[in-house]
């Protein structure tokens, strides 16, 4: 599919790439970019990389697809340090949790003869970097990829292939869509998820019931990432939370009043959306 | 342990609790109350009882432990009809989420002769119902024990082994600390997480990220259940809602103002507190 592939930022998404990628054989050599030596070491020694660098501008060389793994605002830094030595013809993509920021940056200065495309895996967890690397993070789960008036046809269609071989559902919209929709889906959880655990002011943590293990598993997700989603997403996330805090209010209203029908349909409307939704 | 003991609501605690008591061997005879004839046939059928009745007056007849492991509202009512025919020496037990407000009104009511030990097992999930029963249920969880002025020393020791029996870890407070701890760390995230599905508004639910599976998993729990939890812990979860407000509140203005450093911070700390909380 690819000669060789550049992936930049070894974390859980960068490295289960590697490692998907190898196993499918979807390049004659992958290539490993990161700033920790242990990290390259690392990648090296599970197989998810042929060949490491520090170097950026030395990794992409002759690469014909481009990956940018970092969180968000490294992907800008990283795309203005090599744009000038991308091979002609190659594809460059990133795999960040918010779109519309990082491609209005990337298309903006991207050179006439290179593509872009902007993906968003849905697959990951809250464990960080490439010790949690696996070959099948991806399998069977969404990926997003975007399409503006910039897009174009064949790297779409070819960055498509490339993710449904690795297992994946794609769906293709635009960058705003994407941000709106998955600052509902994924960024507003979040946002509830750490400032519940930020909430707590008990030290009895020992006595956690299973609602709270999962209501706050993702709050232990890596700082950086999520603080760079949130800089890049802030309308939606706001306009979001403004929502939850609405419904909240409606919760607590309910409860003031100890209106028991209300509080009834209000659980019970949770329940029949919640199993709308696959486990 | 015991020669008779009857429990009366086979849902996912009662019926779990019926495999659990009958693998142990822990009473020569198990007898299962429920008010659906379908339910009784199950718990016969998977044997999480030894007989069964539609009658609760007849179902406690000659029992040493009496299990009340209904929604919270109907422990009293079921108390109340079954008070008169309770035989001298036994020991009633709930199971119920909330501790206060049923330890308050069975210890008003209870014969003289007939101990009363509130106990808050643990463990459960959003699945509701004799079905998902299973023995191992309890195992490893944390099992609370409330003692008051009028706890009888000696049954609340026999409970306290029989939790332990099944492999609980038995911790005993009063229901006014059971229930202050209790909403922060349980009935809280069910708040947040109820008002976090209720709030989303978009039809895109196939996109959903693993993280709103996770914060909404117990959305989809039993709605009678928790109203009757928050309807009998009001002020508790009324206190712990508004905490959580303040904290959201927090992540907001961060937010608002694009402060890097403070969001940072904000998810690190989450991270932090998180990590202290056993998977």
């Amino acid at each position: 599919m690819f000669k060789r592939i550049t992936i930049i930022g070894l974390g859980l998404i960068g490295g289960s790439l590697g490692l998907s990628i190898k196993r499918h054989r979807f390049a004659r050599e992958v290539v490993g970019v990161s700033r920790r030596r242990k990290t390259l070491t690392r990648a090296l020694k599970i197989g998810a990389v042929d060949r490491v660098t520090l170097n950026s501008t030395e990794g992409i060389k002759d690469a014909d697809l481009i990956i940018l793994a970092t969180p968000i605002l490294k992907i800008i830094d990283i795309f203005k340090r090599i744009k000038e030595n991308l091979k002609e013809g190659c594809i460059v993509i990133d795999v960040g949790s918010t779109k519309n920021f990082v491609s209005r940056k990337i298309e903006k200065e991207i050179p006439e003869c290179v593509s872009y495309v902007g993906c968003h895996p849905m697959a990951g967890s809250e464990k960080k970097g490439i010790d949690f690397a696996r070959s099948d993070l991806f399998k069977g789960n969404y990926c997003i990829l975007t399409r503006t008036r910039d897009t174009q046809r064949e790297a779409l269609l070819k960055i498509r292939k490339f993710w449904e071989g690795l297992g994946m559902k794609v769906v293709i919209i635009s960058p705003e869509k994407h941000d709106r929709i998955i600052s509902s889906l994924s960024h507003l959880p979040h946002a509830v998820s750490v400032a519940l655990i930020n909430s707590l002011n008990n030290l009895e943590l020992k006595l956690s019931s299973g609602g709270l293990r999962d209501t706050t598993r993702i709050a232990a997700s890596d700082p950086e990432l999520w603080r760079d989603i949130f800089l890049t997403n802030r309308k939606n996330i706001l306009r979001e939370i403004g929502n939850f805090e609405k419904s909240l209010k409606i919760l607590k209203n309910l409860l003031k009043k100890s209106d028991k029908a209300g509080l009834f349909k209000f659980f019970h409307r949770a329940k029949v959306i919640r199993e709308t939704i696959s486990v």
